[in-house]
This record gives C-alpha cells, sequence and structure tokens, in this order.
C-alpha cells in the first residue's frame, strides 16, 4: 500500500498544461506541494510540460516507474493498464469516471480492467475517485485546486471515503475545526483496492491516530469486520454510513455503482468491529473531533457548567437523549460551591453561573467538581462570552483545571466574532468546541461510546482467556 | 404591550455610569442606539448621568413616565414597585435576578410584587431577564455591550424567550445566517406577561413575519394554544421546548423556576396549536431561517440536485428520514435531462452533474425538471464550489430559475472561504444555506410542515363550516 502514498516514481498519464485538465492539475499540485518522487507526464501530444520531460507513452520511460496515475476517458484506460503491466508497473490510480456508476456498459470496462490487473499483479485505486492525499510526503493525486479547497495542516487524521466530494468537505471542515490530517483515500469505484485493505495500513500507520470512513457500501463483508475490528482496538473508527433507505441506496448505486445493502446489517457489523457510527455529516465531523482532541470519560457521569442557564437546560435534555448522566452534585459538594460561589448563581447540575459570571468561576465550579472531588467522569463546558466579566483568560483556566482533573470535556459556545477567537483558542489546547447544545452532548456521547467499544473488546479478549 | 417595545418615556431605576453596572449599560445602550423617547436615570447618589438629568426617586419625575426598568437588587424592587403604583406607571420590566429561579424566598418576594402589580394594573416583564429589543423603534433593555453581540439588522423575525443567555445566542445566530430582527422579548421568570399575551401582539405587529419561540414552560396552557392557533394561521411559528427529560426539567426549573411539565403534553398542544417544533438549537434556527426566506412547497415531491455524488446520497438519505420523497422522473424528463446535459452525468434523482460541473448545468437541471415541468415540489441544490467549473454566477442562475419555478428551494453547500461568500450571494437572494445535507433535509422538511399545519387549519374551519 506504501506505493500509493508515497511512490519513488509516478507517471501522470494525459498530463497537460492546459488549465481545468485533471492530469494537468494533479502535475501542478505534485510540483506546487514539492513532492521529492519522480514525476513522468505521459503525452504524446508534447516533448515538455511545467518544464518536466513528456513522454510518449509510459513504455517510452526508460526508468522504472512504481506508480500510474491515469485520468483520461474511460474507455482509453484499458490501455494503459497494459502496457503497464507490460512495464510491470504494479500500482495504478484511475481517476477517470465513466464506469460502474453508467451502468452495463461501465461494469464491462471495469471487468476487462480488473481481469488485467488480476492477471499481472497490478493493485488498483479507483476508478471514479480523487486518489489519495499524503499530508507527510506531499503526495496527493487530487485534482482540485487548492485556491478552492482548505490545504489542510499536518495532523493525525485520516480519512477513507467512496465519495471525492466528501472528502473535499472533510478536508473543508477538518481545516475549520482546527484539525490536522494524515492521509486521505477516496476510491470512488473501488474496483480493487478498499476499506478491507486500506484498515490495517492505517492501523500500523505512524502518523494515524483517528480514523474516518464514509462508506456507501464495503468492499468485503467479513474481511472488513476483522480489519476494522484489529485497527479500531489501536485507533478510534467513526463511521458514515451512507444509503439506508430507498431512496439513499438508488442515490448510491448511481454515484458509485455501490450496492447499499440493508442498513441493520451495517450497524451490527459496525458494533462488532468496534466502529463509532455518526448520522449525518455534523455529528461525523464532531465525533471525530471529539475523539482526536480528548481521552474517553470513564464513566457517562457528566457535569454541566454554563454562565448561561437556558444552554444548561438544553444541554441536560441532550445527554438524557444520548444516554449520558446528569447526577446533582452531593451535599457536601452542594456546600462547597456555595461557599466558594456568588450566592445567586445555581449550584446544581447544571452549575449555573448566570450572566454574572468571570473567567475565575469556570476554575472555581470545575475545580471544586473535576479536580477535588470524583463525583463526574466529563465536563460539558458553556462559557458564553456576551457577559462583560467573560474574557478570553477562561480558555487557559478551562484547559489548566481540566488537564490537572484529567478528565476530558468538551465546550460548547455561540456567538460572533469573539467567540470564534475563543473558540481557535480552545481548539489550540486540543479542547473541541461545538456551536450548539445539542453537538457538544452527542460528541461526549461520541468520546463514551469508545470507552464502551473498548471494554466490549476487553471483556470478549477475556472471555476468549477463560475458555 | 405597545409601551414595552415603544415607550414614551421611560425610567432607568439604579442608573450609574460606573462601568459593568446593568442599568448603567441599558441607559448606555438607549443613548446610543438614538432611543427617541424621554429618559429618566433614576439614582439618589447622582445628579446627572451621561448628561442626562438624574433624580434620586421616580417619585421625583414630575413628567409622566410609561415605564420603569428596575436594575437593582431583587430585595429592593418590591419597594420601587409601589413607588410607580403611586405616581400611576403602568408597566414595569424587572431585569434583576434572584427571585422564583432562587427557591422560597424568591418565590415570596415575586408574588409580593404580584399583588402590588395586579392591585395597581401594573403589567410587569420579568423579573430575571434581558426585557426587549425592537429594532424599529431603537428601544431595547439588554444589559449586554453590543461590541460582544452582533446588532442585528432589521428584519421580520421576532423571538420570544425564556432564557436570555438564548435570546442573545439567537441574535448572533440571525446575524450570522443573514436574518433581520423585529423584536426580541425575553421574560425571564415571567411573573405576569408572558406567551399568550405577546403571541397576538406579535400576531398584529407590522414588521414580525416569522416567530420563534424558546420555552421552558408555558404562562397557560389553554390561553397559550388559543394564542398560539390564531397567530400561526397568519405567521409560522417555530418553537423550541427544554424540560424535557428529568435532567432538563431539573435544570429549568433552577433556571427560571420554571415547572416544564410533561413533554408528550406540549408535542399535543405544538401540533393543536399550528406550532412547528424544533429539537436543538440548530433545527431551530435553521427552521426560522427557511421559513424566514421561503415559501412552504406544494407537495413534499423533492428534487435533488448535486455536483457531489456523495452529498446526494446523504440528503436522499435524510428526505427519507423526514418524510420528504424523492421521486425519480419521468421517462420523458429522463430524456430530456439526458439530450442537454453530458453524457455521464448521472441522470436520476439526485440529478449528479459531477465534478466536471458547471454554473449553466444547475441552470438547465433546474429548468428542466422545476420549471418546464410539474415533477416535483420543491429543490435542495448542493453546489460544491471546490471544482473549478463552478463561480459565483451559480447563485444568480439558481436563485433566477427558482424563482421563475415558482417553488422553493434551500442550498446545501460545504466549504472554505469562496464557499461562504457564495452562501452570503445566496441569501441575499433569500435562499437559505445549509452547511450540511441533514441540516438541508430537515430545513426543507419543516417547510413542508408549515403546508401541512396549515391545510390542517383550513381543513378544520371547512368542517366547522360544514356543520
Amino acid at each position: 500500500m506504501e506505493t500509493f502514498f508515497n511512490p519513488p516514481s509516478v507517471a501522470i498519464v494525459g498530463a497537460t498544461e492546459k488549465p481545468g485538465s485533471l492530469p494537468g492539475i494533479i502535475l501542478k499540485n505534485l510540483i506546487d506541494m514539492d513532492f521529492q518522487g519522480r514525476i513522468y507526464p505521459v503525452n504524446p501530444k508534447y516533448k515538455t510540460i511545467f518544464g518536466l520531460t513528456c513522454f510518449s507513452s509510459i513504455l517510452d520511460i526508460t526508468d522504472n516507474v512504481a506508480l500510474t496515475v491515469i485520468a483520461i476517458p474511460a474507455p482509453l484506460v484499458l490501455e494503459v493498464v497494459q502496457q503497464q503491466a507490460r512495464k510491470q508497473i504494479r500500482h495504478a490510480i484511475i481517476i477517470s469516471a465513466g464506469f460502474r456508476e453508467m451502468g452495463e456498459e461501465g461494469i464491462a470496462m471495469e471487468e476487462r480492467i480488473k481481469y488485467v490487473a488480476r492477471e499481472n499483479d497490478i493493485r488498483i485505486l479507483g476508478p471514479n475517485c480523487l486518489g489519495v492525499l499524503d499530508n507527510y510526503t506531499n503526495f496527493t493525486t487530487s485534482f482540485l485546486s487548492w485556491e478552492r479547497v482548505s490545504y489542510p495542516k499536518k495532523g493525525s487524521l485520516s480519512i477513507l471515503s467512496q465519495s471525492g466530494a466528501f472528502a473535499i468537505a472533510l478536508l473543508d471542515l477538518a481545516s475549520q475545526e482546527g484539525l490536522g490530517i494524515a492521509k486521505m483515500v477516496n476510491y470512488g469505484n473501488r474496483l480493487d483496492v478498499g476499506e478491507s485493505i486500506l484498515l490495517p495500513f492505517l492501523r500500523d500507520d505512524v502518523h494515524t491516530r483517528v480514523i474516518a470512513i464514509y462508506m456507501e457500501s464495503v468492499d468485503h463483508g467479513r474481511r472488513f469486520i476483522e480489519a476494522a475490528k484489529s485497527c479500531s482496538e489501536k485507533k478510534p473508527i467513526v463511521a458514515l454510513k451512507v444509503g439506508k433507505g430507498a431512496a439513499g441506496i438508488a442515490a448510491a448505486r448511481s454515484h458509485t455503482g455501490a450496492i447499499a445493502g440493508n442498513y441493520a446489517i451495517y450497524k451490527a457489523a459496525f458494533l462488532k468491529a468496534g466502529i463509532i457510527e455518526a448520522n449525518g455529516l455534523e455529528e461525523f465531523i464532531d465525533g471525530v473531533k471529539a475523539l482526536s482532541m480528548q481521552n474517553p470519560p470513564k464513566g457517562n457521569r457528566i457535569l454541566i457548567v454554563t454562565n448561561g442557564g437556558g444552554f444548561g437546560v438544553i444541554v441536560a435534555d441532550h445527554c438524557s437523549e444520548n444516554g449520558l448522566d446528569v447526577p446533582l452534585p452531593s451535599p457536601q459538594l452542594k456546600e462547597k460551591l456555595r461557599n466558594k460561589l456568588s450566592a445567586f448563581y445555581v449550584v446544581s447540575n447544571p452549575v449555573d453561573l448566570t450572566g454574572s459570571a468571570c473567567d475565575q468561576d469556570y476554575h472555581t465550579a470545575l475545580n471544586a467538581c473535576m479536580v477535588e472531588s470524583d463525583e463526574y467522569d466529563a465536563a460539558i463546558i458553556i462559557p458564553l462570552m456576551a457577559p462583560q466579566g467573560m474574557t478570553e483568560k477562561v480558555v487557559g483556566l478551562i484547559a489548566d483545571t481540566m488537564t490537572r482533573a484529567g478528565k476530558p470535556a468538551v465546550i460548547c459556545t455561540v456567538g460572533g466574532a469573539f467567540t470564534l477567537k475563543i473558540k481557535q483558542l480552545f481548539e489550540d489546547h486540543e479542547f473541541p468546541v461545538y456551536p450548539s447544545p445539542e453537538r457538544s452532548a452527542k460528541a461526549m456521547s461520541m468520546l463514551l461510546k469508545r470507552r464502551q467499544l473498548l471494554e466490549g473488546v476487553k471483556r470478549s479478549h477475556h472471555t476468549r482467556t477463560l475458555r
């Protein structure tokens, strides 16, 4: 698999300097990103492209080539694969669309390519895809311009996606949410390489700590579950399964030719494989963000601290909806809070510091409840920045106190420009911020889910030992 | 009620120039906003405040006063209300916290105030609230600085909220979502004036077209249903009911002293009253935005047009989840689309224009499906801006085509800075934009819900006529 992410040499088939041409943009992106492998543009029409020697066919390249990137009309792809078979190039990323997703004729073309690949031991990514982005080797086959898509910072999130548009949207969202990227793979019609092969690779990838999968269907049921299970024991996997109802299933078929299948079976498989399932794009990125920034809580006893009572109420509602407990503080803890906080603050759960709250009150409440007491496993903290007593110092105070507590927290805050600045500061401290009560409660429940899945894994190991 | 929003004269009790003092900020806000009524600061310690003559008590003001704004410690409020009774001032907004939400003693204080108010025919808003913002008279009693809270543009959304923090968050969100505000009312503990009195007032308010209500509890069950029903026949009402589960109910009680009661009863009441219910803050603002910008569709047949197949699949899934139908185009319509669009675009529902889409393709697809055909009632349109063929011209093309169709549309798009610019342009054309597939489908379902509620009202009128 390594070759797909860090090829020592790559041929870009169909490369031109024409603006808007896909292989041209791929080539330009590689040059702009300062990719260090050797690059061979292939196009019979040109002698040089962007200053690189251009070859009329891959057969004319005298050096070894590790990978071909093919972005030419679908009917012409087979011939290139046949050529690379003769030249013993063992990897291809087929960007071109117009295959399985178009119906019978496209399926037949794919089958012919698959046959040649199998006979000649060629691994294929795609077709109908963006291919890969490796943020540590600076290799990408994306044909989108980085002027339109946020170039992600280096980080620990890796993305597997059947959908290219979705993979790109995730890159944009990751940038907005302060998440760095390790690898992105979009395999589209998944003629060969899919989740079952990529997951073990990502399990052992040093840069990857969290994995996000967008799936319409799965490449191989049993192998996928095994691969995901062995991977999720080491790293959290969050999946967004789409193509659930009749309309979505039909849409998935015309999108990547995927047979989305029975959703109930997927749900059961996710549970078995230790995968955390998200419902919708926001839950997907929210869960990934929580798992990237915070550890799972030891239990489900959640403290809510707020300076906007209404927000505390909605978070409490959504905690209940998501299986999180919001227990009242013990009389002793209540007494302690009562002594340390203003008389008209509400000492309960939520702790309501009211519109009169100042930064230090957050420290006081969290220190008493999370550091000095063991009544809570995690906190949902809601610092609304509209009141005058709130300044950016609240970020450091909350971050320090929660770090001292050694318990996870997620932040909910809503507001304009000043609030966005605060969000940024929290996320620099690896505390995930959500713009609504319901999303913060859901994200916390996904952190807890990770704990439950890990314990399920531990229990099943234990059971095996006992037999 | 008018006096609460446009008092010819107002006394600000407790006013000072001290930074951070609530009555001081209220006074300063009124001066900064160029409120045109007469303003009387009241504080025995000063002769003038911000250049205005200051009175040592409201009894010393020789002119008529229409409204008092009281933001002094809770135990001192009763005396002011007694004074205003003597001076026959018929309206008071009590900002001060420290009443019912603090338990028995606070309840007793409220009861004494209530008694004096009843005996003397005084209407009271609050206590424990921000009071009002009228964006057309420039009157507000908010004690938050407009440096921290987005000052909303003039518009047609009015907000009723038990929670102050929530009301402020909605002002910020409305600004971010391109929505203008008519009136905001936050009544906190709701000693007197509540939803049942405010809804008929907003029904007849010329500036209000859509009403958003945050409620923990309701002032008077039967009157509320009647008021809301008569209001919702004219204007859409979206409600966020919080305090649903045990944890939320407890939180609501310590927030505004509200008895949140049985959620099932609220659900039934909302249905009866023609209220559209939202679950969570985002659904609340999303529904309000859709209803503010677009008309309800005539039916539930939804067309999806996308240039990112995966997004089409998720929207289709979430349409199904929300009772929206995603019917395939007829053979005739399919044929027409096939002839007008590139061969490898997917002509189905979703119409998938793929990563090769250009602006004009959106016009072509929407014109054939929405203008020239009557197979769909509304569209969810997903213009992803990463591909090169997409420019800002797509906004005008989509807006014009949908306007010609006379059918509603919502937009879903995800991305970085360029996408945010596109969002702004769409919202300038009154097309609501959502940052995720699930939210766009949900918002469309709330538009449809409005149609269903209106038809329910029509049917029940009809039934009555028949008897």
